[in-house]
């Protein structure tokens, strides 16, 4: 497994290309960033050294594509993928995730069927490019109820709807956290193959009760109460490889300095990935 | 188009092959009924004869899975689609069909992402021996709250299903009653292509409010409120060629013999066609 | 059906907008033209403003996805494929159209599996955008063997392909030249379902035996021996409703003036219309 | 990896129970049967019983449609692949398996797009019941112009293939001596992720020259020029845990009993497998 970062708990992180420096600097050998404006700042040559000289590769990437509104907004984004993806496949990126929202004010069974399809055609166009399309079921119990009608937020349903999308690149985006509020448990992870998991998010959760823990309430890997280090070793039991990339969020910017955030989310992967054995 | 007849809305009638002679006697060109037991019976010649010499063919049958409940019994009746797609097949008929309740005691969205999956396996299964799959929206209101929470009931959200669910051979079972009780226009219907409607149903409504039409409470062609001689124009107009099969769902059967409620079918054809210059 | 034009008959035009010009003025309904590049020039209003003041619509576009050769040609212009297909949808055209060579110099039954995934992905991509892709089968004789191994060139087998390609938006660009050169009949069009054929073109044959008639020895429609009137006739009674675009290919561009071209072109569409009662 | 028989090597066996008793008492925890008959001789319960009490399970089945000839042939296989799948499944098998043969009578293109499309079928009913589809490539030279045109044959081709096939749960079936006479490579296995191999086959080659090497003319694991070693240990280095069968295909049945073939068997897989450590 690859130790990665995202830019969510690095606080006010200039670009990415100081989250590239940053995390080669600090043993962290994933970043998740966008390879589309990476390549249009540096071009290919360049982008391919600036990722090699310091020691990482791209974990993955956000779905630029806007599949939970209207048919307009979701056709608009659908115009930028295959450059997006030809950009990550240019780079040895083989991951793009997006995340599930618990609850829409859409009626549930008609934005199901939506989100099916559009979904499917990203999964399409990505699938061409040799890329796969992480979903990322959220637990939180707050966000169940925050849009009028429940959706989907539990691993069962969402392994369903991987079914049901029907393309063979599409797998989870698996989070700790969401785990954790899912109140899942190890075994639920090593019932797992490893190719059903497209990419991983870890991150840790605060001593609250557990339909307390908010989506923007997440703490740094080890610091938390959620068993990372089972979690982990169940990852690379059934035989993950892929990156394990931190995302904390939160509801305010930290107010240390990158530097010091990325020091601290280091110390935090030292301690639960130590933990585990790896 | 054909004219047709369904078992509904003629009585205690004892049996297809009784269906099949009232059709042909009573001009009828179509009848819905099921090819594999017709075949268990007679032989593949005899069932074939048995429509031929009374000059109709089979409009369509229901599909024999049922997609709403548990895996189990969704996988039980899998076992036997294929044969009765063959068997449907042998007999000339190319129509297979399935209704959607508008709401469901299942989480909406894990249903809706279940039943694709359900109903793309059985359309490909037919798809093999060139059958193809019309799914019927219902209208009727009392329907949008008999279970826990709303599915799908209208043409449009029907269309987007149709189009999640992938499948070239999946189109509409339009029926007039669910047409009505959706409120819809002659032009919703010219908006259709002919190869998106794949069976039609036709039926009366009594002159209640619309939002009071009960779904068991459909009367005979001809002798309601709904505007069936437009619906039938615009069907023509659009170029449709199928059957159209009566079916007459009604809280108790009837009390004529299916000899006198056949003829009294043949009237409300005769009328509604009639008028519309078919 | 709408009277259509292609550059390919008019010798050396100057541009797509004198096309759009010399078709609205010579009582053509459509012309083929590339929707992205138009709007690039004009921009969405203008564009729109151009088609419609000179009385046109686009017929069809040719597909801008190299899929017969290698991956990296493929996924290149898989990347613009998406905005061609917005820009088309924005001008209302809803057809885009590629031809498949007769011979290969790949081995054929790779090829058949690399050019499946591939028109199936351009399929996918153009089906987000509501539009169809048309498949042309290509007849002349002298193709069939022009590289090292057969491939398909006959109506069957392209329709087996197009169900094998599995997507509902894959038809037929029909052709008179390869309907002729296939030596098809009359009941092979009254055999289709006007929803298999995406676009057709109209073009003439010389007097030469069947099997020596060149791809590139095409004539004006009503000069040569194809059955046209009979061609149209039975599009017509199927119901075909979309555009019939010459589509003249010669050795040699022709020596008259685009002026005088469309002239001739309108002469021949007004014979072969005619003697089909459209 | 689980040790498997299949009844080739093992002479004039008389029954699959005999082979299930023979392969438990020799050490081997899969035999490769067909589900269906053993539940219809014995009941659901005692079939899993004989299993059980035998110490094997099933590690694969063969197609039971015939995808090369007519339509009428696969349609005919088609109706039962949903009850054999059930049954697979209901003794716990997941896998399904079928060879492709390297060359055809048939046009290769026209071939290769009827195939892909009767395939996916029999991909889609067996993923209803959880069970993959394993396409074995077939290597021998002599085969490749046994029939009028060249098809495919090796592992690129295959992969091809499946990704044209568009199914998630198609695969490779990986037989040592079709890996052997592709001439390919330890890299080549270290290159597949497991789950692209749905089945493995093992056996052994003569020393002839590999473009020699006939298929029926096979012998036991250890006894002849393969390395069998290193295929062994780059299976279990990628990850593959499924069942590797033994698969004997000879121009004539051996001489031996049963018993003595399977001891035969068992020391060949004992000499293999502890070559490679496991």
């Amino acid at each position: 497994m690859l130790r990665g970062l995202t830019g969510a708990g690095l606080g006010r992180i200039e670009s990415d290309e100081r989250l590239i420096e940053l995390a080669g600097a600090n043993g962290f050998q994933a970043v998740d960033i966008d390879a589309y404006s990476l390549i249009e700042r540096h071009g290919l040559e360049k982008a391919r050294e600036l990722l090699a000289s310091n020691g990482v590769v791209i974990g993955s990437f956000g779905l630029p594509v806007e599949w939970r509104t209207t048919e307009e907004a979701f056709l608009e984004g659908l115009e930028k993928l295959a450059r997006s993806a030809a950009a990550a496949a240019a780079l040895g990126c083989t991951s793009c995730c997006t995340y599930i929202l618990p609850s829409t004010d859409l009626k549930a069974a008609r934005f199901m069927a939506l989100a099916t399809r559009r979904l499917r055609t990203c999964a399409q166009i990505l699938g061409a490019y040799g890329i796969r399309l992480g979903l990322e079921f959220v637990g939180p119990h707050h966000l169940r109820t925050r849009w009028a009608n429940p959706f989907i937020w539990t691993l069962e349903e969402t392994l369903e709807w991987i079914d049901t999308i029907g393309e063979s690149n599409v797998g989870l985006l698996f989070d700790a956290y969401h785990w954790y509020t899912n109140e899942l448990a190890i075994s639920d992870i090593e019932a797992l193959r490893p190719d059903q998991i497209v990419h991983v998010h870890i991150n840790d959760a605060p001593d609250v009760p557990v339909g307390e823990a908010l989506d923007n309430g997440r703490i740094y890997p080890g610091e938390g109460v959620i068993d990372l280090e089972g979690f982990l070793r169940a990852l690379a039991k059934i035989g993950y490889k892929g990156a394990v990339s931190q995302e904390i969020l939160t509801a305010e910017a930290p107010n240390e300095t990158p530097e010091e955030l990325v020091k601290r989310s280091k110390s935090g992967f030292d301690k639960v990935f130590g933990a585990a054995g790896l």
